[in-house]
Parts: structure tokens; sequence; C-alpha cells
């Protein structure tokens, strides 16, 4: 596959550097030894790596997909050994600190860079990305001795690392997880209990592997206020860092999935008894930070790795569109109206490649204001996460710090709702091609399919954003993403988007007369019923902004690639941001009819 | 399988009863030997067949799709068992005259009836599907003789049939069929070229399959005038009705498809030379009625093929929604935030099944709005195709001919893309669960892709609602679609839906009046240029109409079953029919986005 058809490096190049101004991090003293061409070094870098090693077995990976045998994962060699040329290419390491071997990129980079894995092969590319939360979890809330000991391995590759909540009888509601966490005299715990859904939850392709698992210390607080967060590694470290004793956490079963295939997904078994390890059973566990603060540590983890989802499920968008627009460009059919009339049989002109159809267009022009959105949105959050940490007042990182949580389950939920769309899209535009296996647009939707259910699915999202982030500290946080907004639109004004910016002004504020009128009802129940509708009004107009944002980038270049950026522009402007008038005007009138059908009714 | 996950025999009864009074059919001659008790004991025959011999075998026959091996196509054997079964009880037969051995039920019970095996398992009734049609088109169109030779071994289920119009390089473009057909000495003629996408092109389920083919007789007209349509059956024809020699058509390629995989899809060479019936290769043909009008005879197939594919969209929808609806009701998992307020841990209550969380409701509700909307609009449908046979006057004939018409393609693509979408839902409900092959829906949700793509795609539906049906005659289709609409909401009046009703007459008006708008352009290349955008607007109307009907059904009745489409009838008047607002606003505005994009852009 070419690179071309994975994702497009001009419109990184102009979301880097013509937006996102990336090259002015450099001033900073953490980034200080970057530069223009260290970051293209990097892209580059990535690109050819996820061109040459991870698109090609994509497809292999999906039609083989991970199987259990004699209690062990066996997998298609080719994920090895992708995963091994990524990380000897110093890419697992990308954003860490030198310290720790790390290139200490930006995070906007780092983003940038592993897109190229995600969309080239988003099933590899997941061992890497889950190692490289797990280990960024450590490094912020692990001692350095932990450090020492699990996350160095991590950062070189040699292991990889998962995050274990979710139970079987508790998936979203993680106040129901029952995994013990028993404390023994030598200060270790030993872990009793069911994980499920655990992605990367056993495998060889590496030599050990380190689990952050959350579990309950018997005595503690009820509910999601006595969960701990231990570190359970597979193979028990020696003092000299060598491995061990096998741990008493076991395989029990492989999910299989519509997608996603190449991750293999698990049901780990824990204290089952299996592995005795210092002769006794229980998984042998190392509590990270202070009791009863694991989910605050997870949530950590999970902020960033909700931005990755939403990162994922856009750049499976992405592909998907380029992978339709090159067929829509080569396949002839038909003729637009205008040629066929008063012609016929042999006097009509010959066939047209079907980008010459308007409705082929639409779908084109929707994918790409889907794709490059969402792509948009994934690198603006990851500047976001390098004003957060290096902006130079604390004025400003607070800031940073605010306008990120508050974007954050758009940045999951949107991306993960029109992703999909676009790889629908892109069937669509190939006709019936594109539902067979022979061309892979098929498996990008089933694999985008994923992204609206895990890290929190698209409904827990709409409450985290109606129910807690717009009210958190008096509104704060909807209040700046007002103002940002409106900075932008001030900046429209006699442009040719002012109109764009007059329609996204309204729509802000209507976005803050609604939330006040829902949550003025003093009820609830009531202002939740609908936060789905909420997630997805708020999440249009946060994209709808930076299509303005984009528009406004390109400033008076009238080279196609930027003509491509003010269509998509002025199709989100004219199609997409006017679906949220009639999500505003239910969600105003306070709707009742889902809060009041009894469910016999269904 | 249970069969009330399935598909809800009690909506049935309601739609088929106390809706569309299709006992009153029973008035008419043609339905003279039929009464309540002769249709219910039919749609029993169907329920039980469909739950114990057609669902056992879905995720099966996805399992194992079928192969091409020596030549042959293989398959697993639940298939050929199923479809005896179902040919035996005489559901082959069931809406064909007496004179050929079927039962001539009304064409909405003959839907009804088929309802249940497609959303048992659609890979397996496709064959029956396409065999009716093939006989439905022959006994239409086809010669005394060729009804004798080919269309009873079909009714009688001996035979199957295909259709055979798609090509390569001519999926959507049917004007640009290369596909030859040579006249001969003796009447016949010989076929050569490549047919592409056939279901149920090739197979050893019965001993021989009937291929309707489109092919062009040398020096006829140009394009599409110049198509005719040809019986080319897979073994000739002696005339006593045994089987001959094997005629020129061998099968070349299956495709692999992501659902809908137990249909198999295949690639067929006419005129190879493989086989040399009468010692000359060429496929042998026998021409159906008059040369050059074979698109026209096709019409009349695709049309009821059409609504056929709607109402399997729709009911692999219905399906996924009666399957989530299991789901919350028996998955336990977090409490509402009311029971939540103030207490922790222990002191929580425990966890609710998540059919009480607002969220759950919803995307129930929705699913159920679309999957109930869809069967609602396909079995109205259905029940035109009588009053078009039937109805007691020329005029009352005419008119459901025109409404049919005009509804035809919407009756294709709403639940095409509406259907899907219930079964989307039906995975966000399952959670992760539903993105496992451990539970069906995600089986649903990959088979239910193809319904935009075949039978014309959404974006063909919508050029022909707009630049054909609603300009045909006028406009006197529109006009009555319009009239048929305000006679309901007419009924409306002093009822608890009179705020329903007239959104629906000011949806109604402003269809009217944007038609106008695009058609006052005299450019049908702009007005055409958003045609997916006014089917799309279009079809929401319609079924929102169609819910005003049932709602308006339900009488004063109280219990669960008309609460529950009350519930359901509000739900598409609240959420769903205000977003043709902002359709109609851009199609209103004659926006050109679309149209002035340059492909060089994308």
């Amino acid at each position: 596959m070419r690179s071309s058809l994975i994702l497009s490096r001009r419109d990184l190049d102009f979301l880097l550097h013509e937006w996102l101004d990336v090259e002015g991090l450099v001033k900073r003293p953490r980034y200080a030894e970057h530069s223009r061409e260290t970051f293209d070094a990097v892209l580059d870098l990535a690109q050819q790596i996820a061109t040459e090693h991870f698109a090609p077995h994509n497809r292999t990976a999906d039609e083989n997909e991970p199987r259990m045998v004699d209690g062990k994962v066996e997998m298609i060699p080719e994920v090895k050994r992708a995963l091994g040329i990524f990380t000897e290419a110093g890419l697992m390491a990308g954003s860490f600190d030198e310290e720790y071997g790390g290139m200490q990129l930006p995070h906007v980079v780092g983003q940038a860079v592993f897109a190229w894995f995600k969309a080239a092969n988003v099933g590899t590319s997941a061992y890497p990305f889950l190692t490289m939360g797990n280990a960024r979890l450590l490094l912020a809330h692990g001692s350095q001795e932990q450090i020492d000991i699990y996350v160095r391995p991590e950062i070189e590759g040699r292991w990889f690392g998962t995050m274990a909540l979710s139970e079987p009888q508790a998936g979203s509601s993680l106040a129901d997880i029952t995994t013990k966490a028993v404390p023994q005299d030598d200060g270790t715990h030993r872990l009793f209990g069911n994980k499920m859904w655990i992605s990367g939850g056993d495998h060889e392709l590496t030599e050990n592997i380190v689990h952050l698992v959350l579990a309950k210390i018997p005595g503690g607080p009820p509910g999601v206020k006595g969960i701990s967060l231990f570190i359970v590694p597979k193979f028990l470290v020696n003092e000299d860092g060598s491995l061990g004793e096998r741990n008493d956490v076991v395989l029990a079963g492989l999910n299989h999935k519509m997608g996603y295939r190449g991750t293999t997904n698990t049901l780990l078994n824990f204290g089952e008894g299996v592995h005795t390890p210092g002769g006794e059973p229980g998984a042998v566990g190392y509590l990270v930070g202070e009791p009863h603060r694991g989910l605050a540590y997870m949530f950590h983890m999970m902020n960033e790795a909700r931005i990755g989802v939403g990162m994922g499920a856009t750049v499976l968008g992405y592909t998907g569109y380029l992978h339709a627009l090159e067929y829509a460009r080569t396949r002839a059919q038909g003729r637009p109206a205008a040629a066929r009339s008063g012609r016929e049989g042999d006097d009509l002109p010959p066939p047209v490649p079907i980008v010459a159809h308007p409705d082929v267009r639409r779908m084109l022009l929707a994918a790409k204001s889907y794709a490059e959105g969402g792509l948009a949105l994934g690198l603006y959050c990851a500047r976001l996460v390098d004003e957060e940490q290096t902006a130079e007042t604390e004025e400003e990182r607070a800031r940073a710090h605010l306008l990120l949580d508050t974007l954050t389950p758009i940045a999951k939920a949107w991306p993960s709702q029109w992703g999909p769309v676009a790889d629908d899209l892109a069937i669509q535009v190939h006709g019936g091609y594109g539902y067979t296996r022979d061309y892979p647009v098929e498996q990008f939707y089933r694999d985008n399919r994923l992204n609206p259910i895990h890290e929190g699915t698209n409904g827990i999202q709409a409450l985290d954003l109606l129910g807690r982030k717009v009210v958190a500290q008096g509104g704060a946080g909807l209040q700046l993403v007002g103002e940002t907004i409106t900075a932008t639109t001030a900046r429209a004004t006699g442009t040719e988007w002012a109109g764009f910016a007059a329609d996204l002004d309204a729509a802000v504020a209507r976005l803050g007369s609604v939330t006040a009128a829902l949550w003025g009802t003093g009820d609830p129940d009531l202002a939740l019923a609908n936060a789905s509708v909420y997630l997805e009004a708020a999440g249009h107009i946060v994209v709808a902004w930076l299509w303005l944002e984009q528009a406004l980038a390109c400033g008076s270049s009238t080279d196609a690639f930027h003509e491509g950026k003010r269509a998509a522009a002025r199709y989100f402007w004219r199609w997409e941001l006017p679906r949220t008038r009639a999500q505003f005007d239910l969600l105003e009138s306070l709707d009742r009819t889902v809060l009041d059908t009894d469910e016999a009714w269904l």
C-alpha cells in the first residue's frame, strides 16, 4: 500500500506547521534540542515504517486472529517483527524524557507520528499504544523504584503494558469491581479476581507484561473510593531486573471480535492458584501511589487513552477516505446529467471517473470533513497537553489543562462517531467492491466500530461532558471553550468566513443557554436524560470551530490543497453545523420522551 | 434462538390487522378463499420454520461461507435442508396463483411471511427471494411456454432463479453493458460476456438455475434502449421438461463479502466455450418478450426487489433491536443518578438492568422507531401492490400504482439507511459484548451493510426520486403522497397527536416548495446535486406519517404494546422529524458546495 493511502503527510504538515505552530515549541527548554528538521525526520521515519512494516500485514492479521493454544497466545509473526522495527527506530521512546532514552518529542508531534501506525494497522499499533500509556502513568504516579524496574523495559520495548479495569460483571461501572488485593506482611499485595476485555492481556511478543490492575483492598472505603492501583507483572522481577517466577495471572480466554482482530483481547484470571509465586497462590501486586487513589491515577492514563482512541477512530476514517478518493478517481462509470442530455448509445461520451458525479463528491467531501476535522481535533488536544506541561506561565498551563479536560470527552466521542461514518461512506463510494474483502475499506469499517465502545462508551462520555465537565468550577470549562471559539470567530471578521463565524457564534451562545436550561431544572435525571444529544451538538460546534481555524490558516493561498480545506470547511459550515439547531431545540424543550418511556413499552 | 428475538408477531398482527385491515382484502375475488385464519396459519408456519430451520444456521453460514471447489459451489448442508422444508411447506408458492400451485396470498401477507425468513437468516432466504422475483417477472412478461418450462419448476422449488444485470465494468450504469446476444437461425440467441455480483449465480441447491440476463442484440438501438432480456438456464431443458445439455454459462469466481455471506455471490462467464451446447460455444438464451425492452421488464422485477431489499434491511434492524432489548433487560450494571445520589459503596442499591439507564432507553427507542417504522413502510407498500392489482376501480388501481411508484425509492433507501443504524445501536447497547462474535448483533450489522448498495445504491434511488418520480406526470406522484399524508393528519385533529400532525403538515408543505425551488432552477445538475439529502428528508417525512398512522391506529388502548407504539411515534415526531428542517434549508438555498468542489481539491 502506498503511504498516500494511509495518511496525508501534506495535511499533517499543514496542521502542525501552518496551523498549530509546532515549531514555536522549540523555544521552550524541554524541546530545545528539536527543530522543524528533527520533527520532519521522525515523521518521515514513521511514514516509512508504517508503510513498509505495519500496513502490509493489516489484512493478514485480520484474517488470522490471535488464537489460544496450550494456554498461550499464538499470532502471525509479522506483528512481532513490525514492533521490533518500531522499537529499534526509537519510536516507542519518542515522547519520553531523554533520561529514559526518549527523544523528548512534543506530545503533538508524538501523536502525529503515532497516527501513521494506527492508520496503517490499528491492531498491531495497539500494543505500543497501551504500553506507552502504561509507562506514562507509572512515570506520573509510580515510585522511582517502580519506574526503574518496570518503565525502563517498557520504553525500551522489551516489555509491554496493559490497563486492566473491566470485569465480566462491571464494564462501565467500576464501583462494582470485585477483584481483591490482600495486603501481605512484606508490603506487597495478593490479587484475586477476573478481568475482562484486557487488550494485549497476554501474548509472546515480549518477555514480560506489566499489568496495571484496579482492585479493592478489603476494609477500604466502599465504591469507587476504595479502588487501588497495582502493578502485576506476568513474571516477577528479580532485583537485578532479570525475570523470576511466573506470577499467578493467567489467560482464561480470548474474545473474538468483529474487527480490531490483530489486538488480542483477553479474559485474565488473577490468583486462581495456577501459579504459586513464593509457594502461595495469589497474583503478586505492587501498590502504585497511595491506597484507594487508583481510579484517579487511572484517569490520568484514561484521558490520554481517550484522546488516543479518538485519534485512532479519525485515522481509520482518514485511510478509508483516501482509499475511496483513489477509487473514485480511477473507476470509470456513468456520465453527469449534462453530458447525457439528448445523447444516446454510441453518441454518448465515454464513462467518467465516478468522482465526477456530485453524489460521489458529496460522500468524499463529507468523509474528508470528518477525517480531517477529527485529526485537527486530536492534534489540537495533543498540543494542549504540551501547553499544559510546558507553557511559560502557570496561568497558561492551568488554562490549557481546563480546556483539555473539557474537550476530552469530545475528543474521544466525536471521532468515534464520525470516523466510522467516513468508513461507511468509503464503502459506499466503492459500491459492491467496497463490501468485499478484496478491498480494505470493509476492514476499516469493522475495526472502527470498536471505538464508540472502548475507553468509556460514547454514552459515558456524554455523562462526563454534561454531568461533570461543563458544570465543574462553576462552568469555567464551558466558558473557556466559548471564549476560545469566539477568539477565532473575531479573527474572521471582514473575511469570506464572516458568515461561518456568525453562525458559529450563534451556536456557541445556544450551547451556553441550553446548558443553563438543562441544569436550571435542578433535576439531574432530567438534565442528563438526553446527554448524548448534547455531546453530539457540542462536538459538532467544536469541530466546526476547528474547520474555521483551518480555513483561516489557509490565508489567501489558492493551491488545490488549500482550496480543498476551504471546500471542506464550507461543507462543515453549510451541511453539518446546522444539524445542531434541531438538537438544541430538543434539549431546550427538556424533552421527556425517553425519560418517560416505560421499559415495559419497549 | 427464540422466535421472539427474530421478529415480533404482535407487531405484525398490529400492522396487518389493527392498521392495514388486511382482512378486508378477502372480500375481493382473488382472495375469496382466504380469511384471518388462513393468514394466521401461514404466519404461524413461517414463524415456526424460520425459527427452527433458518435461524439455527445463520451464524454457521456466516462462518463457513460458500467456497468454489472444482468449479462448483460448496456450502453447508443446512441451507439446502432449510430451503427444502420451506418449499415443501408451500411457502415458495405462497403468493402465486392457484393455477401454479400457489396459495394466492395477498402480497402484503406474503411480505409479512417472508419477513420471518429474512430476519432469521438473510443469507439463506436470498435464494427463494430471487427465485420468486424471477418467476414473477416471467409470469408478467414471458410466453406461456416459458412459464410452463421455467416458472413451474421455480414455484415448485426444484429450480432457483437469478437476475444477471451488472458487469465488472458496469454496475449502476446499465447503458454500458457489453454482453452480446447473437440471434441464431432457430430463433434462440447465443450470449457472450461476463456478469458480476450475481447472487445465487451458481450452487448445487437445485438441479437447474434459471438466469435472467440482460444483453444487447448486435445492431439494436444504442444505450439502455438496446437492452434485451433472456432466459439462460444452467442446463438446457428437453421438451419433456427433463434436463439436457450443460449450457455455456460457468462460474468464474465467488465474491467474498463482509457479511451476507450465506448468499453465494458470483462472477459468471457466458459463452466462453467451456461447454458447447449443440456442439457450439455460446450460452443459449431465450428472448423474453420483445427485443430491446429488457430494461423495462427488469424494472418490473427490480421495483419489487427494491421493496424487498428495504424489508430485509428493516427486519435485520428489527432482530438487532429485539436482541438489544433482551440484553438490556437482563444485563445488570450501574444505577440511575437519583439512586446513586448521596450513597456510596455498600450503601448503594444493587445494579439495575441497563434498560433503566435513559441513554440505553434512548438507543432502544430509536432502534424501535427505525425497525418498526421500516416494517410499516414495507407492509404499506406491499398493501399498495395488492391495491394496484385488485382494487375495485381502475381509478383506485391507478392511484395505488402511482403512489407505489413514487414511494419505491424511499421503500428501498430509507430502511437501508436506518436499519443498519438500528443494528449499530444494538451493538452499542451490548457494549463490548456486542462487538464480539459470541453475540449475533455484529453479524446483523455486517449483513445489513449490503442493503444501501445492492438493487441500486441509495444515491441511485435519490436520483430516481428527485429526477424521475416527483417530476413525472407533472408532479402527480408527489402531490398524491402529500394528499395521502394530509388525509391522515386531518384525522388527528382534536387528538393528542394534533401537534404531530401540524408539524407533519408543515414538513409536507416544505417538501413541495423545496421541490419546486429545485426544479425552478431549470438546471438539472444543480437540482440533482444534493438529491441524497432530498431523499433522506422525504423518507423521514413518509416514515413520520406512518408513525402517525400507527399512533392513530392504537385508539385509546393503554396496554403496554400500544403505549410502546405511542412512545416510538412521539420519539419520531420529537427527535427525528425535526432533522428535516436543516435538510430543507440546505436544499432550498440551492447549495453549491458539493457541485463547486473541484475533484483536484479532494
